[in-house]
């Protein structure tokens, strides 16, 4: 993996880069494609391709459950299973094993009370037992055990063949005491040294049997807590990892704060990925004027399974009455696949006869939406008017709660 | 709408023709892709045309209940409400009235029992009440009650503007005693000659508007009874219709006697529908070369989201463990989108991991199958080679039970 700064903003840490991969070029900033069990959520590669994403995200901890990483090796990698010809990146299973299991036991009520849909994590009681071995869990599927540590989750990410892969991490919850902060932290560190040394060990073997390497991203933790942060930035960037990737920032509130923490400790021209951000608008914009280049994110799709919709003017509920009779697209100025080809009415009509055909257009369009979104950000850096176009979009998209963000304006 | 023959086969019915719609020529014989709810599960309209499809056939018993005639007449009609640019046909809702209803009380265990999927109709006692007038039947989303006669039927119909309309008829079951399916016959004629006078009512309405007009079928009935049958073919084509359309035939094994009986008394330049058969290759064959023109028939789509998939050597079921680690397409022979850019390892995992893309790639491969075949047949009887295309078609689709089919070949 190459990456290259093309032009950097003047006055915030904004840049537009090029990562380059052995499945070809990201042009960053980009919003990378959500696509967890080797499918994004009821698209095929056409429709994925046609709302002009650049690279899809697929999940560890799931595939190694379903198909199995053996099933994806054989077919040549996650990119040839899926029929896909462009770069693929996979987190390294942290997220789910921990989001599974016990680390959600504490201050659950207070997290599934809260209205981040992030928030609301699945909790089963006694699935996992961590050690600084690595992690003992139940599969969420049948129940069968596994064992996963730094070592193993790079074994399964080199398998499973993306083009990006993730260091293995601890989770903690938003909520969690210091002392537990403390030791994830800790553990994430030396997990991290072990993935890096395993992952460099894979990609020897690699480069002797004349295939592709593969790259890794060293993950930041440390919660809400300044000195964890940057102690966990400075740890991290020393280790040689070939990209970064910010974890456990739940709150678009928090990414301005955090991601000033980390961001002064990380080697610049190196590529940075925020984790799981993106459900709104404002994150993407906060991030990238923190210095971030990809993306990822699942609840563009999950929201348009739901019929919750994003307009340049807010998001509607494509389910409510009103649009029953309304014969315009879901927005005027959008030119999704979706947009251009169906109006409100139908895709109402879709939604209430629980239609198939409603997920694969609302998940058009919310997905195009995104991915659209970050790379008018990216041309307006490079024509120098981010900051009016910045202005502009938000003050359309939150006209109805313009208080509640014009802090970040 | 105009029908015109381009060539007739020597030796049977067989022939190859085209319908003028007002949205389009349908070369014939044809399989009409089903869209009950105005959509073809699963499928956008992009997918749709991609797999050679020419037209789509839509429910007015389903679109009547949701969203309603008047939202697709404010659409401008059922092609404009799905946004699809080519032909259309509704049924008159007949069927689904009475097979939601007491017309299938009777002999409802035998037929449940039987293999043929066909027979596997809903039945809910007290929801529907038939006189001559027409029929009042209860919704089967809310128990809301309508009234719905041939005048009804019609008019709905042309508020959903499809651009061939079926007349409404009365629907006996396959075991129906012989007086019962008398008096449907008596009345499907009645109604037949009720549905014609009002839609030629409503087409000199839209000659008046300068609209396109709609086109007209009537439906013959009769069940297994050669003289009800004989009868209903000559009343029906009295009557003045664009094209007839057979119902009530429920086995393959059943096409040849009942067309036999029927077909010699239909005006020969008249297209012939034969509605809701198509789910074995058997059926189509069989169909063509009694002289019928278009097929419509919803279980490609529904054995594709069960997993169950044609291929050129009979259907396989995508679920079992043995596809798995297969790294072919379905078919090797297929050139839809699916078999052209997945294996069946990864179809194998969609299905298994719920995932909703399974049933947008199955189905596109079954539609894609049906009407290809179709296609195909169509080709070989321009190309004079009907009697070699068939064999060789189904001793490899059928090579597992020849002996059950030698006879139709």
């Amino acid at each position: 993996m190459k990456f290259k700064i093309i032009k950097s903003h003047s006055k915030n840490l904004a840049r537009v880069g090029q990562i380059e991969t052995s499945h070809g070029t990201i042009e960053t900033p980009a919003f990378i494609v959500g696509g967890t069990k080797a499918t994004v959520k009821a698209l095929t590669i056409d429709q994925i391709k046609n709302l002009n994403s650049q690279a899809i995200l697929a999940n560890t901890y799931h595939l190694m459950l379903q198909p199995g990483a053996e099933i994806i090796q054989q077919a040549n990698g996650l990119a040839s299973f899926m029929g896909y010809d462009g770069p693929t990146f996979t987190d390294s299973g942290g997220f789910q094993i921990f989001s599974l299991g016990l680390a959600y036991k504490q201050n659950l009520k207070d997290m599934t009370n809260s209205q981040n849909s992030n928030h609301k994590l699945k909790f089963s009681k006694g699935l996992i037992n961590v050690s600084d071995d690595g992690v003992e869990f139940k599969s969420h599927l049948d129940g069968t055990k596994y064992f996963m540590s730094p070592e193993k989750s790079m074994k399964i990410q080199h398998q499973i063949g993306a083009d990006i892969h993730m260091a293995f991490d601890q989770l903690t919850t938003p909520l969690a005491d210091q002392s537990t902060i403390e030791e994830a932290c800790r553990r994430t560190h030396e997990w991290a040294a072990r993935s890096l040394a395993q992952h460099q060990l894979l990609n020897h073997q690699h480069k002797k049997n004349q295939q592709p390497e593969q790259s890794l991203y060293g993950i930041v933790q440390g919660s809400r807590i300044k000195n964890l942060r940057i102690e966990s930035a400075k740890i991290i960037n020393s280790l040689g990892f070939d990209g970064f990737a910010i974890g456990g920032i739940f709150e678009p509130t928090e990414i301005n704060q955090v991601l000033g923490w980390i961001m002064p400790k990380l080697t610049l021209d190196k590529p940075k990925h925020l984790l799981g951000m993106g459900a709104q608008p404002l994150d993407l914009f906060l991030g990238i004027e923190n210095g971030i280049d990809t993306f990822d994110c699942v609840a563009p799709t999950r929201q348009a399974r739901n019929g919750a919709l994003y307009t340049s003017n807010g998001r509607i509920n494509i389910t409510n009455q009103q649009f029953k009779t309304n014969y315009d697209p879901i927005d005027k100025n959008c030119r999704c696949y979706t947009c251009l080809n169906h109006t409100q009415s139908y895709l109402n009509h879709l939604f209430k006869a629980n239609e198939l055909l409603a997920y694969t257009l609302s998940s058009i369009h919310n997905e195009y939406f995104v991915v659209n979104l970050v790379n008018q950000i990216r041309q307006s850096i490079l024509n120098e008017n981010y900051q009016d176009f910045k202005e502009s979009f938000l003050n359309n998209y939150y006209y109805k709660q313009l208080d509640s963000i014009k802090n970040f304006i």
